[in-house]
């Protein structure tokens, strides 16, 4: 059972609340000697953590990842790795309000009727803010992927928001960096940015959807039938807080193409197949085929609005809630983080699971 | 690690290949004392068995399922049942050709990348054969259902088969079952067979999505964070041979709506919220919310075509290849039943692995 | 959860009934590319059999393994191994008898219990005949240790039963196969004999200890804290039907010992250290330290004996009993091919798991 | 794959090294509305608690436990529940010295060879302070096993020391707490302490036996046959640090018995069976019949002893080594709460596991 706990080989279980002390990581199975260090996953820490700009949440949190166990002189000892977030700015009364009220879109109806009580201090465990311990975790990922397969490339940006869909002739991956939409359309931005300020005056918010682009990846990883890699793929991004939807390639499209435009056609490449496009998304049969992997997800519009919403408490009365407090617009653009960690997570489980199984030596080819 | 085995506390693993001497599943954590006997499962056997239309392959399996332990006088023991389906029309013949190119669009090329070797007679372990044994175990789930969750029901059927798509408004479940596409529209079924027939004539294939909708399932199910109801629903669906896309609720449209329009209000009912909308498909937090759960994913077109595709071989020569052999122009019908399977087992699993937790206790509104 | 599941990479699931029309193995996470066919397993088998002597149970079972999956061509694919050995003389009618009342020492109690419903027909699932599945299971490990550990040797023998003990001083490794008791002292068997013949007689059964000598394995095997090597190794002997006690190296006698004899002291060896002693069991912390690994186990004496014994029946009456029907007077004799196949199963296991975490590297000395 | 976690559907993952600045427990899938807090679990802390007589080391830890979540006003809300115990005293110069030589007896050498690097500092993560973070987690099942069992009684105790044997004919259990070696004979005690001083001064360590007694254990806990309550508690003891062996009701023993002796008969009692003996321990086929459950274990010599001992360095040099610092004379003693914490976290488990296949009914007699 894994509750709250992630992966096979590579594995972390997240704890904490959005308002406790604290919340983290315990990350299991990591290979030893990897380089690691706090700085390195506050980097990725960074990326995501709010207060950086007015489109996410005005909460202003550190973030700042410890390290408590794990790790001897600055290398990974193959035992476990707790890794610590203390909550500094939690500001419990914001929520006050809501602890009877089930707020609509959220999870206080569903957590209240499974457990019988809930934390209801900014929505606790079911908050958003877990995805900061599966990033800090996934940094150690990213630090083994680093030795175990430098070629590899993970990529996060958004390709649509609301109304405002990426237009993939100008796709440029440096400008992803360089807005707060981890949009790579440098000149779209400002639209974007424009849109997403109407929708807050408005007192709404808006979903969003996300592209994942794995390049490098070998060939070889998943472990079809119930591991395979896209399976994987997919739970682990529906994991992720408001995403109703998953994509391997070319996704739900699929259900309209014919055969004749979908299998991806093979001429003789150096030291293995060329492929003639990539509608698979570079997963066959649940196996890694050596192709980019592409993985979409759509989130749903952050439901804590501005706006009064019609609901019930927990006796059972109807009322109206207006969700106060610092939310984001579109919870869609920190989830871009969250995404490429948790793809980096699946794709170093794989290669640890792989190479139990067969050691990692790969079929040839000529 | 779960290579072939499915589920928590409702565990099944599947083995076998498309032409060995027989398939099967080895179903774990059944709760004891369920009637179970061969007749039962073989209903829900019948329903994906291919060479009941000329839509689906040809080929012609009886795919009689042994109970081979397990159940005693008609009861399930609480032991593990052994499901086996012996293979009786293999013509590994067909296949013989295929053995050294890999066909686009299969497995082949991952399989021989990843294990070294492949068993090449009919896909061997990555044909869609597979979906036989897992529809088995879901019979075993169906009946453990019957008596655990006795107001659950569970309905596959299709949404859009390439160009075609269902018109919601004259969705109509009674016809589902009259017609060879699981298609909720007796009118538009002759259509479909019409469109269907030409794309085999055009030796093509096409794509197909599905739907499952879950009602009757109580409030409380799933585990947040990690294995969160919709979490597992997308997993099992991604496991089906050809799916490249999950959704649940509003699914991928979830991106272009505003937070006004996507959280489902309440209103209050008895003994409970009444919902307003259900664009969460029945999943909040990762939890059902006791809501409709709708589940919808896609299915890539046959790979298998008449129609010649570029590709090389094993070792490395460029060659085109003609799948011959009898298959489906659209696997996605036969989908539809391994679809409804896996939903069953991730709900058993999910009411098993809460009631281990809570005890199956619910938290009291009013 | 593993109710009827050994193992994390290298997992089989055993299924079936002493009495029902077949059992079995189904294996899981074999590498690819093994050499193995049913000869090899049926060596394995052939050792457990009963019926080869007066001293264990006459029931005769050709016990004849098929593989259903999973191998092609004579090499394993990396893809499930289906394992079946048909029950060819199950003569249930030598049970019906018990089915009412509890055997004292037997699983009969527990299982109605617990299941509320049980297959008496030969004690059904909780009888000694299961082990015969994970033998078969075993035969798969066997095969791929000799390729990925050819220097590895897994000697069971048995130590001692009832009164009698081997005398260490004689202990020959040669002799182990000549004789029923799988004793390494050719000319205390007869003895043996002896004295069985007359415990027989008596209509009463003894108890056994066993040893597996584990010679050849190499440093690094085991995952502390939970998943060390011995933990592993004691979970997999006391898995066994009939073991009470399992102990490693020392075992029992170390609460006895001063720290003075206890700790195994090192010299310089080559390219690494040589130990003085074996105290240890081959095994520190839980990873294995290329010394032999010692593993003993009790077997209680069988339960199912001709001289009367007092129960109850299902309706709560109490009654007298005699178990009828063919048994071994010592059950620890058919426990050493199943505690070998253990043996084998847990190091291909941890050799799986380590090369997950480590890739197999070693830490340098020198 | 589970390296440091414990547990099916009850699972903690401990962390942390014996110096770095903290360790602890990340406790899942504990049920909801369980009264918690820090003083309940700090009982069981201040029990194990090193440095309370000079029979232990005199290290000196507060050891007290932090919950950062999981716990909402003073109860368990269903999500992981981190246990964190800052490491206050650990005077790392101490083991500065052997950083470079491998301790006897120790995990050092392993480790080495594992993973290619070690935290010297204390043992690192082989050191029995891990156990601290198991005693935390245990609170958390004790916790829980207050309100689901309340009948249920663990208590450990020891039976041996070296060369000192209880007396079991002056078993009582009122002594236990009132010696530093919870030991049941308040008699026997003084010898006891003079028998550890005299061994101390001779700069030795001893070994020692302990027994957990597990009284009102219902029947049905243990899932034959891979999860079998006594396969779980075997594995569960040897994974404490320095444990040998492990015996469950007549352990090795049961080699010399009969079978006339051995199965315990039953008469009829009141709404079941009346055992007639208890050979046994509680357990028949993998599952709890309802007598009291008896678990025994040794526990070898601590291995840091201030006696010179041969061995080599991390170049390969031979070199003698003296552990010098705090150690216990006779690590057994802190064993004991180790061992009832394991078994704690056992029955939970079970119980759990139980209720998930069989919703926790029974089997009638009568």
């Amino acid at each position: 059972m894994s509750f709250n706990t992630f992966g096979r080989v590579f594995r972390f279980t997240t704890w904490g609340e959005s308002h406790g002390p604290a919340l983290g990581a315990t990350v299991d199975g990591c290979p030893p000697g990897i380089a690691l260090d706090e700085a390195f996953i506050q980097g990725f820490m960074d990326r995501r953590r709010p207060g950086t700009s007015k489109n996410t949440t005005q909460r202003r949190e550190a973030d700042a990842v410890r390290i408590l166990s794990g790790v001897y002189e600055g290398r990974t000892t193959g035992t476990p790795i707790q890794l610590m977030i203390e909550n500094t700015d939690q500001r419990s009364k914001d929520y006050s309000k809501i602890a009877d009220a089930f707020r609509p879109g959220h999870a206080d109806l569903t957590y209240h009727l499974k457990y019988g009580l809930r934390d209801p201090r900014g929505g606790g465990r079911s908050s958003a803010r877990e995805t900061a311990a599966r990033v800090a975790a996934a940094g150690v990922a990213f630090a083994a992927l680093r030795d175990l397969l430098p070629g590899l490339r993970i990529t996060g940006y958004m390709v649509q928001m609301g109304a405002m869909m990426l237009d993939r002739a100008r796709f440029d991956r440096s400008a992803i960096e360089q807005n707060p939409f981890f949009l790579p359309d440098a000149e779209a931005a400002p639209q974007w940015e424009e849109y997403l300020t109407s929708i807050r005056k408005e007192r709404d918010s808006v979903g969003a959807a996300i592209e994942v682009l794995i390049e490098g990846c070998p060939p070889g990883l998943g472990a079809p039938i119930y591991a395979k890699l896209d399976t994987d793929l997919a739970a682990a991004m529906m994991s992720i807080n408001a995403v109703k939807g998953v994509e391997i390639g070319e996704g739900m499209a699929a259900a309209a193409l014919r055969g004749t435009e979908n299998a991806d056609e093979m001429r003789a490449g150096e030291g293995g197949p060329e492929f003639l496009s990539n509608h698979a998304g570079g997963i066959l049969g649940g196996i890694s085929s050596g192709q980019d992997i592409v993985v979409r997800m759509a989130v749903k519009p952050t439901s804590s609005i501005l706006t009064p919403r019609r609901t019930i408490t927990r006796t059972g009365e109807e009322t109206e809630l207006i969700t106060e407090g610092r939310h984001d617009p579109c919870v869609g653009i920190r989830a871009v983080p969250a995404a490429e960690a948790m793809a980096a997570c699946v794709i170093l489980d794989h290669l640890l699971m792989d190479r139990a199984q067969t050691g990692g030596e790969r079929g040839r080819i000529g």
